[in-house]
């Protein structure tokens, strides 16, 4: 039988904290409710004493979700524990999460204390917050950096106090696997409460150095039942350990015999809403979520997963909750890509012709990057673009400070030319409406992403989107100098895609 | 004396290959003489058979540096190996890289092949390009899912046939780092041709499952010498291991006692360049080279790092080429930052004082999300933006498709008031044009990031800005509906921190 593992989300915590990334109540009730579908086993909602919005969040959460503990973080003082057990007085299901730093640089310059003192305090802060709630969590700060010897004391004493479950934070993200996977396997062995049962370890890890994932695993695998992890491991400097990671690694490493509660397929909505509304973005090349995750585009990767998907891939997209795995067309494409694409567009090619039009399209790759769908039927002498494409004509915007925005859109839609206008809050918005006034179909924009990144104002800009019609999701694609033109060509690629 | 590391970068190579990614040729010689400052001991140039523009850049690349081996990716065909030794012609250290896929599910569906088979064409490639080259290394493609016994022959007889490097990918992105270890480990005792330091291995690891930078780092534990990487960690998929994130591991942990020719205060500089003309966004909390990556938020925390750097710092920003350790203030913000940053301004508070004025930044900051020196001022009562501020009076843009864009600025430069017009090829071109009519000094834009990341185009839109000015770069912020007024924000942002 396999082990349960119990994920502790921190997103609404440890990465709410980041800069820029701050949530509203409102905003972070629509998180918990995700996180609850998505299967998490605790949120931590807060850190109640920081700031009144973050004890209202507390309460919020607490009402709005059901089947996940609610966490409140609190220092060792008693003050603290008032307030956390306070703003936790909704939840159906409660922790308490207490504790303070044990490696040498906390207990001297933070605490300006000892070794004993410490103990003392944590037993205390642990004992405390159990007059309030039956599940109390401890953590011992810098634990990475805590000695294990005297780390086992403390353990060991927190345990006896009262404390379920105990948190070995690798707080700057300086240790090797090895190193924490025998952290944990040291305490396993060395502190009679844990083998007892009577409390669970915890890894907590950051990705200073690009290991918290792995730390994390070699925490499991040492004997943690639970871990604290963030939704596209956002979080403080380089962020927490990624719920994604760690749940696709033990799906997908079935050996490990360790199960999660989490409902793999509703990852990558959750990863869209965290990086939308914490106004985050996820580098195209993150593990699992990044937008390229599940893109092949060498050639020889091409040819291998064309001829069997199980050559390349470990992970089926759709397991993430991805709809499809794209191959991009670029000048590493080979032919057998090439062949593919065009089939799935209705052009069946091979032989003398396929190798003329293969030609054609390492040229044109050389020069354009990525070749688009239609950029292949032009190649294949069967210019679908031309039947139904909507194409943009011109395009004029005003906007500013202290100005409306105004756009006129004029468009050639199969031959026929068509323009209107409309008003915005931006120009984007309202270059959208007016071509809205022109294509009248219930789309919905789902996403929108400019990536401007540059040395000087006059760089082209990239646009990427997602429109949603008749139950599907397209995406599309924009560049220009221009962000606002770059903006209207990605929605009108949208379009073009559409199944009519 | 500790052992030595040798870097081998495939930005060029795997890195490029990624969907929107391209670089052309004068770009490609950008990047190589930068890997080549960095200290980078191996440079992939290319696949040169995959297409002309490959071919060409490997030519140039070899003449454009000096020091690293420039090496060239092929497959175990003859022709490949052909090709990549003419583009090789100019390169003062040259390495042919060929290779050929040995695990079960390459062997019997990319090349409907046997074991034996593989191993005759790998040898034969091998003694191919050793009557070109003295510097071969061959890659065992999927040596991840490759049973080890069976590596272990295929690495013996290339090495037997004249390999000096043997490159162990973990091409899927499967492995565990105990298990990539192992590999490593077994094929260190298992092959004669290592131990009697013939040939060196190499990893080459991707990051499917997050776990790149640990699989690496396991790989060198256990015996091998090279580590194939990218700059930001960018590659297909999910990218490859991290360049930064293997160097700085190895600079912190000084106990493992290996060595790398990098000089790591050249990673920032690299990274950002490297971002900028592969139009890569890096994720704010990437490890290393992230915005975030050495900021820091949360109160507790910020209480420690104020205290004393060591408790929280595990790197010197100023070791991978990072000017400043910002500390943000939010409503995690203890009274410490508070205090320490009005200190900074010039403000000393102290006592009841100091208390009132942090409970007033507290309410602001639940509100505000980020409070910037300005508002710091402004609580303390001491308004700096009077005295010198640049402040936007009004902004018109007109942009579009077919017109040019054209903006009229209206500044308020300490209570006095200027206009001023100008025609750029975007809307944000147009506006900073407009605006350095007015404020005629020697700025340079650095760096332009956009990222607008909603659910519809009429959400707000942030922008980060760099500008140089007398020598130093300055950092600066918008946010609005309008990302065009959002970029004219940013640059007055940055304006209005100029040291005057």
């Amino acid at each position: 039988m396999s082990d349960r593992l119990f994920i502790f989300d921190t997103t609404l915590r440890d990465g709410e904290q980041v800069p820029g990334c701050q949530l509203n109540t409102v905003e972070k009730i629509q998180v918990a409710k995700q996180l609850e579908i998505l299967g998490v086993d605790v949120i931590e909602a807060g850190f109640p004493i920081s700031s009144p919005g973050d004890f209202n969040s507390v309460i919020e959460i607490s009402k709005a979700v059901t089947w996940p503990t609610i966490c409140a973080l609190t220092r060792a003082v008693q003050k603290d524990i008032d307030v956390a057990a306070d703003a936790l007085r909704e939840a159906k299901h409660k922790r308490i999460h207490t504790g303070i730093g044990t490696s040498d640089p906390h207990i001297k310059y933070k605490f300006n204390s000892n070794r004993e003192e410490i103990i003392e305090r944590a037993v205390a802060a642990v004992k405390y917050a159990k007059r309030y709630v039956e599940d109390v969590e401890f953590y011992a700060e810098d634990a990475g950096r805590t000695e294990n010897e005297y780390l086992a004391r403390v353990v060991e004493a927190v345990v006896k106090a009262g404390a379920t479950v105990v948190n070995i934070p690798d707080t700057t993200g300086y240790c090797l696997p090895q190193e924490y996977g025998e952290k944990i396997k040291y305490l396993m062995e060395h502190v009679d409460g844990l083998s007892a049962g009577k409390a669970i370890l915890s890894t907590h890890c950051h990705n200073d150095l690009g290991m918290a994932t792995a730390n994390t695993m070699a925490g499991v695998l040492n004997g943690a039942r639970q871990v604290e992890v963030t939704i596209n491991g956002i979080g403080e400097r380089a962020g927490n350990t990624s719920l994604e990671e760690v749940a696709m690694i033990l799906k997908c490493h079935k050996g490990i015999g360790i199960d999660t509660n989490i409902n793999t397929q509703k990852i990558y909505p959750t990863s869209r809403m965290v990086s939308s509304l914490m106004n985050m973005p996820v580098q195209p090349n993150k593990a699992i979520v990044g937008r390229n995750a599940f893109a092949h585009s060498s050639g020889i990767h091409q040819d291998g997963v064309l001829k069997n998907v199980q050559t390349y891939e470990i992970m089926n997209p759709k397991d993430v909750g991805i709809d499809d795995n794209a191959i991009v067309l670029t000048a590493r494409s080979g032919r057998a890509a090439l062949k593919h694409r065009l089939s799935v567009l209705g052009v069946e090619m091979d032989g003398e012709r396929l190798d003329a039009t293969y030609q054609e399209f390492l040229k044109l790759a050389d020069k354009k990057k990525e070749v688009n769908d239609d950029d292949v039927l032009m190649l294949a002498g069967a210019d679908r673009a031309a039947a139904h494409a909507v194409k943009l004509d011109y395009l004029q915007v005003t906007t500013g400070m202290g100005v409306k925005s105004v756009a006129c859109i004029g468009l050639d839609i199969a031959g026929e030319k068509f323009e209107a206008s409309a008003s915005g809050n931006g120009p984007v918005d309202a270059a959208i409406k007016a071509l809205k006034n022109i294509i009248k179909r219930q789309m919905v924009l789902k996403e929108f992403t400019i990536q401007a990144i540059s040395k000087g104002s006059d760089d082209v800009g990239k646009v990427h989107m997602q429109v949603e019609y008749d139950g599907h999701v397209y995406y599309g694609f924009g560049a220009n100098t221009d962000i606002v033109t770059a903006s209207v060509e990605a929605y009108i690629d949208c379009i073009n895609k559409f199944k009519k």
